[in-house]
């Protein structure tokens, strides 16, 4: 081991683990060494080997399994939310590569919350997708689209696995989107969900309800939106109102 | 009980349900009866009485608690997030009565994340305040707030309980507050949060960080907002970038 920086010995320790999980040494996943490990490493007290683990908590470098010990966190995901903008459009603008795992492709009729979310009639037939999103190859989003059955029934005779609902709205089928409604919430994963993200039923879920609207105000496009909250963020700067 | 709607037979299990939900014969936090109770009350299939309580989910009217039943479920706030605004005056616009509890106020070293975001140098002294926030008397979120040190030691010589800090900042001490820069997440309560909105640790929390900016982008207040999953929406529009 090199030696250690300085500073407090809390934030020395603080700072080698810091360094092999930034040089890779410790990799995301990876089980952090138990305290007594890093006490017989180290040779500082227990409250010095807590306090830095603490640290690198509040740093979201490593992450707390219950009942498990404390592993390498997966970097989270930093995504704008300040545009309407789509799964591939976001995740290119990171350099990350996306793609889509289609789960299913129906013809279903509108419940109450989807007929109100795209003005329609409840009963009426809609068309329901089913994707896994993934940024470079891991699975981020679970997605439930409801189309109208026009479109829909347009849109899904293309490869969706490879090619964004969005950009075939707007360039095959020249709908252009003009703005969305966003709901957004903190969810316990459902079954269907945790299943599809291969995580554990009840883990925390970033949960956008989005419904796109084109010209005329006319939605398009409802959306339900599940991503792992363990491997997303989202940002944006809200003004004060000038008049208070 | 009076007659059943017209329509699907789930739909009209769903329908008598819901309005007694609606008309508060059922309240949140109520046990909805159980399968078999129903069964037997609407003389209809399993799987009829599985399909509206399933709607009933999807309608946010019902929640699973896991392991214990169906409960009726409070329903949500709905908050814009559109411009910087402060819980007292979110709750005040929605027609609640905003209150806080006051859990701590201290100096403390800031971290590297509160410095960093106070833009300080870490271990500087800066004011800490933890609340929890009410609306309507239920608690809705644990703030912890980080002050640079000057003026938080003045802002703690007020009544915390009842003034936002907020308006402290703009009318009593002139400092004006521009713009805000959001983080969103969906995370699992820690167990000092849990404790303070008396929930579950690991229930679903929408973790907003915010850094408020006064004028010449000076950050004036960072806050770490964790508000119940269960009982906040956030809602906003966004418009599509025209030049794709």
């Amino acid at each position: 081991m090199s030696s250690l920086p300085t500073g407090p010995l809390y934030a020395q320790v603080e700072s080698v683990l810091a360094s092999e999980i930034a040089s890779g040494s410790l990799k995301p996943g990876d089980r952090l060494p138990s305290e007594d490990e890093l006490l017989a490493r180290f040779n500082v007290s227990r409250i010095t080997i807590r306090r830095a683990i603490q640290n690198l908590i509040l740093r979201n470098l490593v992450e707390i399994h219950r009942g498990k010990g404390t592993f390498v966190a997966q970097p989270k995901i930093t995504q704008e939310l300040t545009e309407l903008s789509g799964f591939v459009e976001d995740m290119e603008n990171l350099g990350r590569k996306p793609t889509a795992r289609l789960i299913e492709k129906k013809i279903v009729h509108a419940d109450e919350i989807v007929a109100r979310h795209l003005r329609l009639t409840k009963g009426e037939r809609v068309v329901r997708i089913h994707r896994v999103r993934l940024a470079d190859s891991v699975p981020i989003s679970f997605d439930e689209t409801y189309l109208p059955l026009e479109i829909g029934r347009k849109i899904v005779t293309n490869n969706l696995t490879v090619k964004p609902i969005f950009s075939l709205l707007e360039r095959k089928y020249n709908i252009p989107l003009v703005e969305a409604e966003y709901k957004l919430e903190a969810v316990a994963a459902e079954a269907n969900v945790a299943s599809a993200l291969d995580i554990k039923p009840g883990s925390p879920i970033f949960r956008i309800e989005r419904t796109s609207y084109s010209t005329g105000s006319q939605p398009v496009d409802y959306e339900r939106l599940s991503y792992r909250g363990d491997l997303i963020r989202f940002v944006t700067r809200l003004a004060r109102k000038p008049s208070r």
